[in-house]
């Protein structure tokens, strides 16, 4: 028995397991932001031609899936496991999304933590030999979370300085024991952290703690260094949140510097798009990390990523119950192949 | 590399993984059913003393790990990797009952499959030595269901003859790679399928057919027959959606017979307790998994169980929407030591 597990929250990924491909599709805002030449696909319409924002979602997780079948060459029904999930209540974007294909589906719930969380767990299946092939697949759909979130968009509300934009996108990737494409390495899985912050529209404030705790868990487990790392990317944390980080780590004497990007700040131009704090959403992280950073590192021009997904745990429920938002955060070692 | 994958769906796990310890707590009426001298602990008030249901779910997750870290002479602390998942939106019962607790999380969507995805996933966890203890937490409750799902308890509302009614309870195990207990030795993943069925209130129907496709698959994969189980058990479909597996069945001329039995048939009295078609809820297949038949695997009084969790993926949003219901099937093979 090989022992995989590196100190209290890590584990190596000993075969390292190759990110064969992956696709992103985005919404027409998130196609008018730097990275809308990085997008697969960018959306003209983001109700999809579906009767609501829900099901629009589901096309476009499916879209994004046929795009990466495609650039695998490959047949849903060669995909041995796909891992999946949303934002939606039961997660109905994907299940609607995967009904009727053949394939084995498992659904995973971490908010935008969603494709860290995948990944970690598909990069295990097909390491482990439990699988030869594992998809992730995680989305976001800007108009169906915010009815649901907070309010209908006809309501017209005010937006808080403090809040994010949820990202109309997906994401998607394909992982298998061999093949070209960049090594998925070792993985840090976050607990569940609560920093009593009750502000709903302030979730970068919520989910920095968890950032911070499980990148250090990552690092001291692994005995790294933020050095050791070309980038180190928190899944979608906005300006505020990252921010935060940057103190919290300078707080330890470490300076991230340049090296640490975040995937809600950067899939929105800060100045000429009103999106207050920067993008969130499950389909933000996936499509930031599928447009942007999964081709760097296959080109070698990136060597070694951090991929930190963060998901902010809360429900529209618990808000009113004036509870805490609870925060977590997963992480993955990428590396050039 | 170990070649652990089978067939189109399956896998096995080599290392054979323990299930070392397990706890269940149940609700008042479930403490009133045929189960009632086997769980470990049941509620004299489903509120728990919480100003809310979906804060009494919490506290149920909470008394059941209590009870199984108890069970198992360790601490939350101990645990490598917990898998969670819950049927309310966000998950909230899951991520409020681990926040805070010095242990990595990684939260799960599978609706009423989700012990099965939960056990199937920590056992190859352990396994493949990416942890070395892996516990499983999945829950419900009825009030928090009813409102959530169709209407607020106080409504009164009229419950049709196929309904099932959920079940408050939690079930909570805990694997490792070695010990004694009941063993896991291998797995299916469900597909997700849709027969069309539009009634929210016939869950049972809609999740028939998961249930024979995956036990279908387990049994294909890996060469094997229902005679070579003492049980085959799936989550809750309740007495019409057995009887549809049993039909089902049938028509191939295999009779499942005896051996078949059915979490939600099994949890209230048809008789005496007017719950229509049975049990459901994530905390129904976890529950009587953990209080009936872990117990029974550990003292050889059955030797090999398939648990075939099954999950209906509706939201009352896809149901409003007029969509059909998508189910899942997630198998477990678990075997005396």
């Amino acid at each position: 028995m090989e022992q995989r597990r590196r100190g209290r929250q890590s584990f190596v990924l000993t075969g390292r397991p190759t990110v064969c491909a992956w696709a992103s599709v985005a919404g027409k805002k998130e196609g008018e932001g730097p990275l809308a030449r990085e997008f697969d696909e960018i959306l003209t319409d983001n109700r999809v031609c579906a009767p609501s924002w829900e099901q629009a979602e589901t096309c476009i997780q499916q879209r994004a899936l046929d795009r990466l079948l495609q650039k695998a060459n490959c047949e849903a029904g060669d995909l041995d496991l796909v891992f999946s999930g949303d934002l939606l209540n039961q997660c109905i974007a994907s299940s609607f999304a995967l009904r009727g294909l053949p394939v084995p589906v498992l659904g995973l719930y971490g908010a935008c933590s969603t494709m860290a969380e995948g990944i970690l767990l598909a990069a295990s299946a097909v390491d482990g030999g439990w699988a030869n092939s594992a998809s992730v697949l995680t989305s976001s759909h800007f108009a169906a979370s915010e009815r649901q979130y907070r309010f209908p968009l006809g309501y017209g509300g005010q937006r808080t300085p403090t809040s994010q934009w949820t990202v109309t996108g997906c994401g998607a990737v394909l992982l298998k024991r061999e093949g070209r494409g960049p090594k998925a390495v070792s993985a840090t899985v976050g607990e569940i952290c609560d920093k009593g912050i009750t502000d709903a529209n302030n979730m970068g404030a919520a989910m920095a703690w968890a950032a911070y705790r499980t990148i250090r868990a990552h690092l001291d487990d692994l005995s790294e260094a933020p050095e050791d790392y070309d980038c180190i990317l928190t899944g979608d944390l906005g300006h505020l949140g990252k921010a935060m980080v940057e103190e919290l780590f300078s707080r330890d004497g470490v300076r991230l510097g340049d090296r640490y990007a975040d995937c809600g700040a950067m899939i929105f131009d800060r100045e000429k798009q009103d999106v207050h704090c920067g993008g969130s959403g499950a389909g933000c992280s996936a499509a930031v990390l599928c447009a942007h950073f999964l081709p760097r590192l296959a080109s070698g021009s990136l060597r070694r990523v951090l991929f930190c997904g963060t998901g902010a745990l809360l429900s529209p429920v618990s808000v009113q119950q004036k509870q805490p938002i609870p925060a977590v955060c997963h992480a993955v070692c990428l590396e050039a192949p």
